[in-house]
């Protein structure tokens, strides 16, 4: 399947409109049906066609969401939950029709215990806003995806980022959570309880279902104390390989690194022009430890004897936290970095995750596809984790620069699959990656759309992501 | 409910006599049916009824297990998933008869994969045994329930024990398994990348499903490098309220503390009897710290000052091997030492999980609540992570001591999730706790049942287990 010939899911025009009437007698001017806000609720930074909603409401509470679901599910009308659009794998789109639910206005902070490390909020919330809330406390949420996502719609695609490799994903940092399932019931998953035994994982049954199995109203998340101490720099490393056997013996050593990312070549050429860093244009790891102040130099001097033993350095480290800042202001501006390669082209952004084993493996040969394939595409991963990013700029009007792009996409998602990994580490498999699920997980695919049939007879919810449509 | 009044499942005579004749026919000698091995195979550790299965059959392979299953499907007959029988709330149980699946040959370490600090292993194999393979790599499995239990049996009912406030439980150190699903049909939950975001969760539904949603017949598990050096000790307080603001602190002090165990004064008493501790009767914490040398004793002088802020000490620590390990069979052997503290007495051992700020109070609680009712029920907790054990003494023969335990483990379980807890942090539902259930997670208990009608529609699958049966 071709990204850009999405198969359409049939629209039940008469229920849609129904809906439609009995929403609007119901929440009025939170219900919207202009051209641009669908347009804009369909919006996800990809290139995916957009499909519009045919209605977005903007709910303010778990009550809300309970009607919505209920009133669509009377006239079998998809419900599409969306929190600040940010996600890369059009899980927004809206291929049969249906309402939006825009979380936006339901991002309070329900509480904080600051004694259990955790916190209760709604979905709408973005994670910067919460870290600007917890200011006082002491405590962090340190998931970190490049966007200023919100939680519900991290936890949905079970997001990551830079500091997964020492704290976890929003799989192991969502306690427990509270969804409106497609009959319109609330369910809460769990308690505050740090772990269970009691009954089937419903809570990470849904981190991850991109709202296909429920629509998250409130979410129990684990939370970090600050470090007393950070200490972080950059060291760049003659070749891949020894990069990525640094990062190998760094894990191994039980080193509790916070941030290992492996920067290529040409991404570290970008980054230099754009963010006026002072480092060789060859293969850098860009790294980052959390703890005392004794700790952090003790693990940032072992480190450096690591990166030496396997060719790499010189290491420059640093707890000056201006200096660290700009290097993680260049590692997250590597998006608009990468754009000034190729002025005007757009951008696909990829993501697979392997064995840190194969990792110098995995990226190697991508890169070289990508010389043969003549495509400008810089790679930056989350080595600790296995996880890279590949984005591959194209001008949008070109169809066969698209299909280019398109096959360089599938070739690196079954790459990653045959060296026992997975075609998503982090972004999700929304639309664009429906196509290698059974690749990657054979029978696993019946099982989930056992289980989506079990919790959603109708299909209403987030209809056409995740399960491949299959003849 | 009264534990020791679990309503049966009823028998299918023909389709059982059917189904044993076939396996007869096909494993021969590996079918056993002697009363003997039939009992043996219903055994836990608990006081709940044996009710022996009709037959066990030792499997060697996978095919073996989907060979079972398939005809055990057929014939409407239940198949029961056996390790080593070391569950606490009579997980193994054939309430309605049917086919024990004894996994113990199936014990074989399939790979390892140092680089990527994992290995793959068949269910059958142990923990200990386990570890004794990987004593070579630097590598270890950091899991440690009380029982030398097997991985299988472990995934199944999401099992911890005392380090897991620092390596996790079995829902984050399982990274994918391989399971035979009620159909027969083979599934393997991901690839070996250590996060993914491609579809459902199946792996961390099937870990905890106990057996009722898929039969485990590989397990792909994170192992952690051995630590450079630990150091640990004890540490005694004048109350538990003051044990557990040391706990809180440390916790939130970042603290990468390994092992932080809260032992009550009757438990104390107990230990120092039989493994000759020399330590007051008060409430103490058992702490370990894993890093490198001057890490673990940069986390040990903290914790002691923390200690002492809050009244607690003195705090001896070492990190000699000799001195640790024998704190540590101490604390292991803390079953056997509740034992002498009524000869001739069985034990129930029951756990619950509660977020840390309510540990003291739980237990407070939980200390008034024993001697009210006259019991005998030393208590010890993984505190880092809220959850604690009681383990009641009594006469098995006697039916009023029975019903005052079956009492007392009632109150202590709605007096968790009261405190937003659970009714079980490590040991599962089982038979035990099915009737605690709805209490805890309400209309949750119907979404589960729905899953488990859809994944096994016949209920064939360790049947009478997780969920009530509710009329």
């Amino acid at each position: 399947m071709a990204l850009s010939d999405l198969m359409p899911i049939e629209r039940n025009e008469a229920g849609i409109a129904a809906a439609l009437g009995i929403l609007k007698q119901r929440f009025d001017e939170r219900l919207q049906t202009g051209e641009a806000v669908r347009a804009q609720h369909a919006h996800t930074t990809t290139y995916i066609p957009n499909q519009p909603p045919d209605g977005v409401v903007f709910v303010e509470s778990a009550a809300d969401v309970q009607e919505i679901v209920r009133i669509c599910a009377a006239h079998c009308v998809p419900v599409i939950p969306f929190g600040v659009g940010s996600s890369l794998e059009g899980h927004t789109n809206a291929p049969g029709g249906g309402i939006s639910i825009d979380m936006t206005r339901m991002n309070r902070v329900i509480e904080v215990n600051a004694e259990d490390l955790d916190c209760t909020v709604e979905p709408g919330i973005t994670r910067e806003d919460l870290n600007q809330y917890l200011r006082d406390t002491g405590l962090f949420f340190p998931i970190d995806p490049g966007a200023n996502a919100s939680l519900g719609g991290m936890a949905a695609t079970r997001a990551s980022g830079t500091n997964a490799v020492r704290y976890g994903t929003m799989r192991e940092t969502v306690l427990s959570l509270t969804a409106v399932m497609a009959d319109g019931q609330m369910v809460t998953t769990g308690k505050r309880a740090k772990k269970s035994s009691a009954g089937y994982d419903l809570t990470r049954l849904l981190v991850g279902s991109e709202g296909t199995l429920g629509i998250i109203t409130a979410l129990t998340l684990r939370l970090q104390g600050i470090p007393q101490a950070i200490s972080g720099g950059v060291c760049p490393f003659p070749t891949l390989e020894a990069a990525s056997r640094a990062v190998i013996a760094t894990i191994q050593m039980g080193i509790p690194v916070a941030r290992i990312e492996l920067v290529n070549a040409l991404q570290m050429r970008a980054m230099k022009n754009y963010s006026k860093l002072d480092y060789p244009e060859s293969p850098c790891l860009f790294v980052e430890f959390h703890g005392t102040d004794a700790g952090v130099a003790e693990q940032a001097e072992t480190f450096g004897m690591i990166a030496e033993e396997n060719g790499g350095g010189p290491f420059h480290w640093t707890a000056l936290a201006e200096e660290r800042n700009k290097l993680w202001k260049a590692r997250h501006d590597s998006y608009w970095a990468t754009l000034t390669l190729r002025p005007g082209a757009k951008s696909l952004s990829t993501d697979v995750c392997v064995p840190i084993s194969r990792l110098a493996e995995c990226v190697a040969e991508t890169e070289a596809d990508i010389e043969e394939m003549g495509l400008i595409a810089p790679i930056v991963g989350h080595a600790g984790d296995g996880n890279f990013h590949a984005m591959a700029l194209m001008d949008p009007n070109d169809p066969d620069e698209i299909a280019l792009v398109e096959r360089f996409v599938a070739r690196l998602n079954r790459r990653a699959i045959a060296m026992d990994g997975t075609c998503t580490g982090e972004h999700g498999i929304g639309q664009g990656k429906t196509g290698f699920l059974r690749h990657e997980l054979g029978h696993g695919v019946d099982v989930m759309r056992t289980i989506k049939q079990a919790l959603d007879p109708l299909n209403i919810l987030n209809p056409g992501k995740i399960l491949p449509q299959e003849s």
